[in-house]
């Protein structure tokens, strides 16, 4: 198959995925780029981003030639009072239409729904009642059937699916086999392996990437990647997912995202070679929009985050250590993790 | 071979070793870890550290269960003017003495000297009049012949020996093949890849590691790793070694190193399973001595040495940038460099 992605020419796709890997300087015109700067970072402030960020990053990551940028949740008031959280909590759509505008950029919109935590049949217009492309379920393994039907729904819909079956790194292998199955025979359009707690490194990366796409590929579904910084290795981690042969790719500018962040979006795109990708407007955004947040949001690799990931745990107590007037004795914090293990 | 470290009953070495990296829970004994928060870190402050410092770092390492420490340069006091330039850049016995005592720790002693600059006859004394027990020949490919004059020497007296072959993600293939070549016929016993600009990928790291063990291992040598953060990949790029085969690695305390610096030494043991290591007397080290430093120092992944890194340079005009009032406007400094190019 040849593929043309923004008018440009592009190779023709590898027969043998591997052996792509060997091509450095070459690229993949399959792959597409996500950034989830909004939705991921909005764990660090209740997903309450003003409009004038928001709509700086959908424009930068418009210029930069990224595929989707995903916003937010469409998470359930009833369960969620929305005097609680910030508007990019529920993702309603007049407050996506105030970013977006005409939308008349080729970037895609995703948002988030969370198994068992969306009203979907009410929240989730129908797709040509909305400016959302993409609906991403997140998911924990035992939620599974949960998550397909809010597919089921969005796909009726009209809506691009996506699955992201989180805390991978915790899941019994032969639970997580019974999800790819199941969710290889579902609707859904691609499988995210989602390392939540950074927990992961390549040669764990690699197997479990080869484990998705033996159930993602015969039926037709593309594999994702979704990392974590805890131990420096979101970056690496991705790279390692391309080379095996995962499509879809999630990073987020300066890495802003919840705990440790997620895969600088810089890194990535100077790494996939492909020309339409552009690096100066991310850097652009991240000097006037994103680092002066750094203070407040305080994201990013710290030694708590290293701790909890090495140790295949959630990043809550991390996070909760380093917004405490605690943060930087980080002997203590590691004292009361070992000690409560 | 079966081997036994401070006393551990350890696994017998694996025939092939690329199936070590399928044990994801086992250690590899024969590894080894060397330290160079004081060495490299000093090419952030012209190897000024203060005593307390350089003993505290002494003693965390030794306790921690670091198989070396290197302490800085033997640089040539012709060349470089002692008034210009701390002590550690110079590593005089008795300056060293005053740091190691008796010398009753397990940990051993690595000093540097650069190729063309170190007055090795006089400036390394014989073996039993040291408190040294390593001597690393940093070298680039041009002054290899001198480089393996430096080694013959320190051999001669009785060091061990190693050569850090630098900024080799610029090197032509063809007189890296000769370099290897002549240090395999050399009397050095550690052969060191070292991404000087933090240019390289794992893809990359798997490559050059699998030619330096090709000529490395016929000849009863080791190969070690040296990376830097410029992409945030120093520690993935040095797992990405160790599982190809690398048996000699180099960290530094919260990553303390020249530019974007180096393998975050406590990543790396969290990561090698051997219960020799100790992860929190590095811990105590960091938080106490190694982090009050950051806001002189300024080391660590920034943007500007992610540029560099990428475009395979060297991170000079990063640092430039960086210990500048410019520091943060880095589109300025993506531009600078572009234009350049």
């Amino acid at each position: 198959m040849s593929n043309v992605l923004n008018g440009e020419k592009a190779q023709p796709e590898k027969k043998k995925i591997r052996n792509y890997g060997k091509e450095w300087i070459g690229y993949r015109p399959t792959i597409k780029v996500l950034d989830c700067t909004i939705r991921d970072g909005g764990l660090m402030n209740d997903h309450a981003f003003d409009d004038e960020l928001v709509k700086a990053t959908y424009d930068a990551c418009s210029a930069a030639g990224v595929d989707y940028i995903e916003l937010g949740y469409k998470a359930s008031k009833r369960i969620f009072a929305p005097d609680q959280y910030g508007k990019w909590k529920y993702c309603d759509e007049d407050q996506i239409k105030k970013i977006v505008g005409k939308k008349d950029k080729p970037i895609k919109i995703s948002v988030m729904a969370d198994a068992e935590r969306t009203d979907y049949h009410e929240d989730i217009l129908p797709k040509e009642k909305s400016v959302i492309d993409m609906v991403r379920v997140a998911t924990y393994i035992h939620q599974i059937p949960a998550a397909i039907d809010i597919v089921k729904d969005a796909s009726d819909k009209g809506y691009e699916t996506c699955v992201n079956v989180m805390a991978i790194s915790t899941v019994l292998e032969r639970e997580l086999d019974e999800a790819l199955e199941n969710l290889a025979n579902s609707d859904v359009e691609t499988i995210y392996l989602v390392d939540s707690f950074g927990a992961l490194y390549n040669e764990q990366i690699e197997y479990l990437t080869r484990k998705y796409l033996a159930y993602a590929k015969p039926a037709g579904k593309e594999v994702g990647i979704h990392t974590h910084n805890n131990q420096q290795l979101a970056y690496a981690n991705t790279v390692q997912a391309i080379i095996t042969g995962a499509n879809r790719l999630d990073g987020s500018l300066a890495g802003l995202g919840r705990g440790a962040g997620n895969c600088p979006i810089e890194l990535l795109i100077s790494f996939l070679h492909n020309p339409k990708f552009r690096l100066r407007p991310i850097l652009q955004c991240i000097q006037d929009n994103i680092e002066p947040l750094r203070e407040e949001l305080r994201w990013g690799f710290d030694i708590p985050y290293m701790i909890t990931g090495y140790l295949n745990q959630h990043p809550r107590d991390a996070m909760k250590f380093n917004a405490s007037e605690d943060r930087g004795k980080i002997v203590g914090f590691y004292d009361s993790i070992v000690e409560e293990d």
